[in-house]
């Protein structure tokens, strides 16, 4: 979008901000709930109604209920922040001057304690944000799972840092953007994207935005230097496009049409990113694709070593690029900084440095600069402080949902080495998409596998799949 | 846009149009300006307030009472009518088959008539449509332009056909469609469009829509065959972007930020794309420049027969597709069956053998399809009946104001030769854009050129030139 035009922008969203918040918390959507559930305790008030109802209306109440309580001022303010604090990190991060931004975060941070106080939380303001996009998780929650995923995942980083390393120079030079589009779009349709209700763009950040479960919009990016840049972030978003594309459409309008949660969602766009697109069926079919398009650099490549290249583990400072082992510590880095910014341990002066050490005690790894460390990502200029742990979440969610799938389709390995995407596609559709917010998140990890969420599916898949790969 | 998802967007802009509606109408606004002005006679009740104040108000009664005229169920089944009479108009064209459509726009004829009796007219029913995107122009003032337009222009193209055929086969062929856009942006960026508050993609059908005078968004088309079709576009749709950006921004949101009519619009579009981009100065400095681009086909093409190529005059059967000089008689046989469908002279059943007699008539050629008769706008499609004479409007509209500005800029042709264009922008942003809706057409008219609007500077314009390229 012109950037010229950033500030008119930022009127916009202020404004609709507002107008959605005046609709939320109308009389009139109040009056009509309440006739059907109590609004103090949650108690259906009609009984002849639907699961797919109550469900409704108990995620109707939260909502009206959290959105009761945030005063209009406040959600104006919010949001204009937000707002103006884009452009301010932008140039900080392309100039490397983190004090730029560093009274924008300042005045971010203190909004998001703000908000916290005034949603109410238990134990941790931090609990407050996450609730915003994890319902129902605590910070301790994420802790525990951290706990439990930090020891193997060092333990794994660390054995394979003394294995010898794999090559994987012929992913990186100069790809022909055409030709990765071209690539891309065969891997969409075999996945069951399908272009009479999507399309698909190239921007400077990939992302997926449904309008409605027919009308879903994607972008991936060209990385200048990195192949699988642009081809996993658009198996990343197809993922995120499927399931809203998978929503219940005749519940288009109320919380049965909405995803659960962010961890859920990142499940899915993971699932296909990370269990199927940088499995070894997938690319058993899709090898044979890309190679002629790339015949430069991949004419004396077996498929073998593309896969052992693409699943080279190699801890860096950029979120964005890492592999599947490393990615979650970028996530605890982020987390135990998130909550002390909130509860007032640490300064925003002293967050670069914090930073630094997070990442050099977790990844081994000195970013360069600030622009490679705490100022590489747009979330905290968003206000999206609390969002971080949903991308752990997501791998979690996929990870298990995965063990079931797979005692189901036991040999869905040798279907995918078909170019077979669709059953994939399906299971997901019936046992995830389908429900809507008809489940919480914890509830549908335990009517999907019959257990709550553990770090240990995970755990097991990358183990297993790296002990392999590395040859341990 | 996705295909798929048409319904969906029929609905939102359904509930937009209701919205709209509702507020335009809402007893909040009502009382809010009749506190400032007479709603039945139009008077002026606040006296402290600024000539532009006043036309705002003018314009915002006028407004309002239109809108208060439009029952909300009859605006509901317009916007749905409109929304659901576009695939069936779509597949009609592709498959040539007329009576897919004819149902709808059997309908979209009743409903415009309805609009008509609803808002009132005083001579035909056609007024009230005319008036939607002309305001204050009726039926009996575009036929009395068309009057003395018709003679000439026949004239024109009737010596034009005796003289000999000029060659234009090296504007046919296939052109790289990298290297159109990189000679577009040059031509936009001296015409002042600024890519910090615009962008410009491809779409099928070229299209300008200001979100805001600091957010333009523009699209051009590459024909398949002819190099000048998205060039000229192009700059068509520029003057129509430069036209909202020089629209006043504090006034955003009041109608002295609002274009002033569809013709005053059309006028800036083609005022760039004819009167400019069609001109021999202008391609002395551009010629040379897109030479080397297309060397394959322009290699022995000279600036002369570059010029006389990209004006040459051969009535075809496509509106878009039409020189100057026979453009105005596609007008002129959409504004005569179109108002003969609204008084009812004319069934829907009859309507192709009409347009194929009158294109007999006026262009002396018949289209070998409805495909590429009739069914060949998408306008009727929109319910835009009333809509094409702004087209004429826009050329007659262009053309006088150019006898102003070459009375300011007698030697305009040999800056506009050296590649100055930012001139020619600032004359019309002083002149014309700044005003918003202060004056109406006419007066916009009579302020910029001391005369009401007439014929006759178009006439003048077209013969000259076309004496010269034809050498009659």
């Amino acid at each position: 979008m012109p950037s010229g035009s950033a500030t008119f922008r930022a009127e916009q969203i202020e404004l609709l901000t507002n107008l959605i918040h005046t609709k939320t918390t109308s009389k009139k959507f109040g009056n009509a709930i309440e006739k059907l559930i109590d609004l103090d305790n949650g108690e259906i008030l009609e009984e002849n109604l639907s699961t797919q109802q109550k469900a409704a209306l108990r995620e109707w109440r939260k909502d009206y209920l959290k959105a009761k309580k945030l005063p209009k001022k406040f959600v104006r303010e919010f949001a204009k922040l937000c707002a103006q604090s884009l452009k301010p990190w932008t140039s900080a991060k392309q100039d490397n001057a983190f004090n730029r931004f560093a009274p924008f975060l300042e005045r971010l941070v203190d909004k998001c304690r703000e908000k916290a106080e005034i949603l109410g939380y238990q134990d941790h303001p931090y609990d407050a944000l996450l609730n915003e996009y994890e319902p129902g998780t605590t910070k301790k929650d994420i802790t525990a799972l951290f706990n439990v995923l930090k020891p193997p995942i060092l333990d794994l980083v660390s054995k394979i840092a003394s294995e010898p390393t794999i090559n994987n120079k012929f992913l990186l030079g100069k790809f022909s953007a055409n030709k990765q589009m071209e690539f891309i779009k065969v891997v969409m349709s075999a996945m069951g994207l399908n272009t009479s209700f999507d399309r698909l763009d190239f921007s400077s950040h990939p992302f997926s935005l449904a309008l409605h479960p027919s009308d879903s919009r994607m972008t991936t990016r060209i990385h200048p230097k990195m192949l699988m840049e642009s081809i996993l972030s658009a198996i990343h978003e197809g993922g995120h496009s499927l399931y809203e594309m998978g929503l219940p459409q005749e519940h288009y309008g109320s919380p049965l049409c909405q995803h659960v949660s962010l961890g859920i969602h990142e499940s899915q766009s993971r699932w296909w990113e990370t269990l199927i697109g940088r499995s070894r069926p997938f690319w058993e079919h899709f090898f044979p694709i890309i190679k002629p398009l790339f015949s430069g650099k991949l004419k004396d490549v077996t498929l073998n070593t593309f896969y052992r290249g693409i699943n080279k583990v190699e801890p860096g400072p950029i979120r964005i690029e890492a592999d599947e082992v490393s990615y979650n510590l970028h996530i605890v880095v982020r987390f135990e900084l998130e909550w002390l910014l909130m509860d007032g341990s640490l300064s925003i002066r002293d967050l670069p440095d914090a930073w630094n050490e997070k990442m050099q005690q977790y990844l081994g790894v000195t970013p360069k600069n600030n622009a490679e460390g705490c100022l590489q990502d747009i979330h905290w200029a968003f206000g999206l402080i609390g969002y971080f742990p949903t991308y752990t979440l997501g791998n979690l969610y996929a990870s298990q949902f995965f063990s079931t799938f797979e005692e189901k389709f036991p040999s869905w390995g040798k279907s995918v080495a078909k170019g077979d995407l669709l059953f994939v596609k399906e299971w997901l559709n019936t046992n995830i998409h389908r429900h809507g917010k008809k489940y919480s998140a914890s509830q549908l990890a335990k009517h999907v596998t019959g257990k709550t969420l553990s770090s240990q599916h995970f755990i097991d898949y990358l183990t297993a799949k790296y002990s392999e790969i590395y040859k341990m």
